[in-house]
């Protein structure tokens, strides 16, 4: 025994995982289940040897049987690396295979797609398309997911260059397609041209670059994208490669400086940066001005801040109107996709689903720009948008 | 017109892709199923965003949480590069998805083991590791399937030691540790021990090489292989490396020649080759002999045949008694596996996963030395067998 007891040593630093949130993740979930009968030795014979056989048999003469006599009909691998897990950002693949586990989840909720997660060890860009690759055979089409920039844009470029399925980055295009259906129907509410908006985009990450991508593909003239160091402009001495490509193709007008210059007089905020707009400067943009804030958990700008000076408010939030997400995508996408065979996602089709997100509320309004997530209709609208364009 | 028509043109040759066996693939045989409900945005918070991140965070600090808290926990990926399926030889990943999906049924219907088929592109050793390695956070432990020998030791000796889940490929151990259990009954219905029974095993292949290996293990003094070329020992010039050390281990008497010298007056023969043994082979075998005959689907003596010279006589078919099959160990295996927590499969579980299965049949008879495979006994028996050496 001493005199000066030795103090407690402090326990290690462990998550707290109790609570509602936890116990929805006991165990996961998904399960994988087979969807024919194995009662006896005659069902064995025919799943499996000796009569599975013969469908190997059949493949191995003509591959394209695989997408009528395996799972490969109707799958897709949901992939990442961890390295830009929802506002997370690099926490490998084991941390993020719960968001992956919930994309499946909703794969499978929404359009009926079976999909599994595939959670890689990261390395460098040839290696997770040496690896995406690789698995490719198992699967009828690829979403990559949650993938850092600039790796993801590469890593897309080329897996879709040497694959004869569909391969798809969802942070970019799935974001970008959602944004440009309420854009579609906010452009109507103030009754305006997407010719003729003055659009920011805040954050040249993988979203943002996709996002500006597609509005300018579909007539927006006049977009300005903004990184963490002010306006993207061929100006700029220290550029990545795909924000070079960025200033080529947007900023028309030349502007330069930060994001408060290039919001003045702007019609189209859409914020995917995570960074926070002073409100004063959102008070700068035009009358009847359209503000997509949909930095998740916290938009960019409150969205009860951001209507006190724009005339359509949307977030990425389900607890406010106009809730821009992904999931109005992803699921009909694939849906369409893999119904119809399609070798790959053109951009005819993400045009397509837009427009057809978009069509889907029949009087846009102020605080109803595009479908809830649980609209039953969506999907199979998004499908066959798809499909038509397959 | 021509005087002379043009004789038709023969189709190309089609697979002929009718009956039960088609049928009961078509549209392929799992799917990815929620086990969470998702009835409303109360649902969608929690198992997805915001709430999924508290998952992600608690799993980034804590990565043993992803056994817990994620689809890892009863996850087994079934892999394979198509070089070797079924007697059907190198069909490539496409075609071997028929047998994967097989595979995930048997696991999930007789040990409630989640699987999901990856097929690989194949190559070389280090790239079938290295993709298997990468994507390894996925899933809870790996079988490997059907890939080629000498190839599949390498790389299941090169995973084993680079993951910490458990590593196991079927065609080797599943084989050998069946092969065991039946061998411990016949050696019972004879009256015989082990350690004093001389057995040949044709085939040097993936199932052959183990099976020498685990009846060693388990006492078996006198083991002699035989490959295409005949016995193998080590006076041979032309073995590949695996079958260096296979000569190293076995044949103590030394014996050379061909098949047919080696079984003069052995008492078992365990025939994994897919060749054909002559009715005046086995008939010098000693008397009592034990003939397990376990190519697919055309045994290497038929059973009928090998019932004139052997008292036990056992195949992998199943209209006839003693099936030996893999079904009996793999689903146990990985469910005993996953359910403690094990990092890797040791040879103790694998001995021990052979007496479970042995146990189960009260009184071995010539006809009854290995259970029924749709026995539900078994995959928990193997299951405890296994954790119990965790």
């Amino acid at each position: 025994m001493t005199e000066h007891p030795v103090p407690p040593v402090p326990a290690p630093s462990q998550p707290d995982i109790s609570g509602p949130v936890f116990e929805a993740h006991e165990g996961g979930k998904l399960e994988s289940v087979p969807t024919k009968p194995l009662r006896d030795r005659a069902d064995l014979a025919l799943l499996y040897t000796p009569g599975v056989a013969d469908v190997c048999r059949a493949i191995a003469v003509d591959p394209s049987l695989s997408f009528r006599f395996t799972t490969r009909r109707n799958t897709v691998a949901v992939v990442t690396d961890g390295t830009a897990v929802l506002g997370l950002g690099d926490i490998g693949p084991v941390a993020a295979l719960p968001v992956m586990e919930g994309k499946a989840v909703l794969f499978k909720h929404f359009a009926g797609v079976d999909s599994v997660p595939v959670c890689l060890e990261t390395g460098t860009v040839e290696e997770i398309v040496e690896a995406v690759a690789r698995l490719a055979p198992t699967y009828g089409g690829i979403n990559l997911e949650d993938i850092s920039a600039p790796r993801c844009f590469a890593i897309e470029e080329q897996l879709k260059a040497r694959l004869d399925i569909p391969v798809f980055h969802d942070d970019q295009h799935g974001t970008a397609i959602v944004s440009l259906a309420a854009l579609i129907n906010a452009a109507k509410v103030v009754g305006r041209e997407l010719e003729t908006l003055r659009v920011v985009v805040s954050g040249a990450g993988a979203a943002g670059v996709a996002i500006a991508n597609i509005l300018i593909r579909r007539g927006v003239r006049d977009v300005v994208v903004c990184d963490s160091r002010g306006v993207v402009h061929s100006g700029r001495t220290d550029l990545a490669e795909h924000k070079v490509r960025v200033a080529a193709t947007t900023n028309p007008r030349g502007v330069t400086g930060v994001l408060a210059d290039a919001m003045v007089g702007a019609d189209v905020f859409i914020g995917v940066s995570g960074g926070s707009v002073p409100e004063a400067i959102v008070a700068t943009m035009s009358s009847d001005a359209i503000v997509f804030a949909l930095a998740n958990p916290d938009p960019e700008v409150h969205p009860e801040v951001a209507a006190r000076h724009a005339r359509v408010v949307a977030t990425g939030r389900s607890d406010y109107p106009n809730q821009i997400n992904n999931v109005l995508v992803f699921p009909g996408l694939f849906r369409g996709a893999l119904d119809s065979g399609a070798s790959g996602i053109t951009e005819a089709m993400k045009l397509a689903a837009a427009q057809a997100i978009a069509d889907l509320v029949e009087v846009p309004a102020a605080e109803l720009v595009v479908p809830s997530v649980f609209d039953e209709r969506v999907a199979p609208a998004v499908a066959a948008a798809v499909a038509a364009h397959a």
